[in-house]
């Protein structure tokens, strides 16, 4: 006779369910936070859209501000491992730049990547702000990393390494602003379409 | 004997006291939001930057609405007129392209640039936000037509104007998040680097 499974869940089940719900809570909360932007959505909300309650929310989180800073953590974690792949990428330093800004506009299409666009530091308490501004300098920085490696080995050409990597960052970052998934364009048409643009800009001629 | 000045003010220097003491509140809330936020900031916040009450502040806006809305007017005026001068600039497609991204880029660098470009729509009520849509909407529209003329005789070179105009407002608007008046690039040597930079990814090859 087979074994039956268990009508109890495992430790690992548990974990799992509990994650899976933290994530929802973050995930209601980033698309609110998008829509009406923080200062307008209560703890109410994000419990009223998911059918829960507030205190169920507590269980996860300890203030609408730690809501906030965990949704920024999933979103700047994707970019974090945007760079990562980026970095692992063979071939010339245009290609890996090429590589990281497409990920870096899709990215910013999503839900959690247009809410590290859309808040502002201000929004933040201080010790989130400081994580958070820590993180989004390390994206930045790597951003310029990897500008500067295609400059280097002539892939790109460049006369000002800065201006031209705020100029790549608010090119695609603007994106979080207009982006909508009303299925003109995919948010992969889009990237590619960008990208290519502001690669073929930076090309040596 | 030469006439005394009168020791009353006449209706035109009542006017342009009133004028110049309604640009007064409207820049120090624009400053006030642009640092800490809209929500943030209170009329009472506003009017002790301005060391006078909020009763005063009353006197020429009916809430802080109102004094968003107009703050976001005078920006968006500057950037009408901005687009206005780049359509007197004699000469090529590409001369009054950048024309007006240079006025563009260094408005967004001044205190009511900056809060057109950090204001979410949903931060205005109803009938603000409709107009606010409308005047973005027009700026929006001037520079993909600059754009597109300068395709069309010839001077630039682009395969999806749409995108293109997306990403030229998103390079230049992007310096309302990080440009600092710290003396280390002026905002004209800023406007300039990053113009250059994205004229050049244009240009026929």
């Amino acid at each position: 006779m087979p074994d039956l499974p268990s009508p109890f869940a495992s430790k690992a089940q548990r974990d799992q369910a509990r994650h899976a719900k933290k994530e929802a809570v973050l995930r209601a909360a980033v698309d609110l936070f998008n829509e009406r932007g923080f200062h307008a959505t209560s703890l109410d909300d994000i419990a009223s859209r998911l059918g829960i309650t507030k205190p169920a929310i507590y269980h996860y989180f300890g203030n609408k501000d730690q809501v906030l800073f965990h949704g920024l953590t999933v979103g700047m974690e994707q970019l974090r491992a945007a760079v990562d792949e980026a970095r692992r990428h063979s071939g010339r330093g245009v290609d890996r730049l090429r590589a990281f800004l497409i990920l870096y506009a899709e990215i910013n299409m999503t839900a959690f990547g247009r809410c590290v666009i859309l808040t502002e530091e201000h929004e933040l308490m201080d010790a989130s702000r400081r994580r958070f501004r820590t993180l989004k300098r390390e994206i930045d920085t790597a951003l310029r990393e990897l500008l500067r490696e295609a400059v280097e080995d002539g892939t790109v050409v460049t006369s000002d390494l800065r201006l031209t990597a705020f100029a790549l960052a608010g090119a695609l970052g603007w994106v979080a602003r207009w982006y909508k998934d009303d299925g003109q364009q995919s948010a992969m048409q889009i990237a590619n379409g960008l990208v290519d643009g502001l690669i073929k800009g930076l090309a040596p001629r």
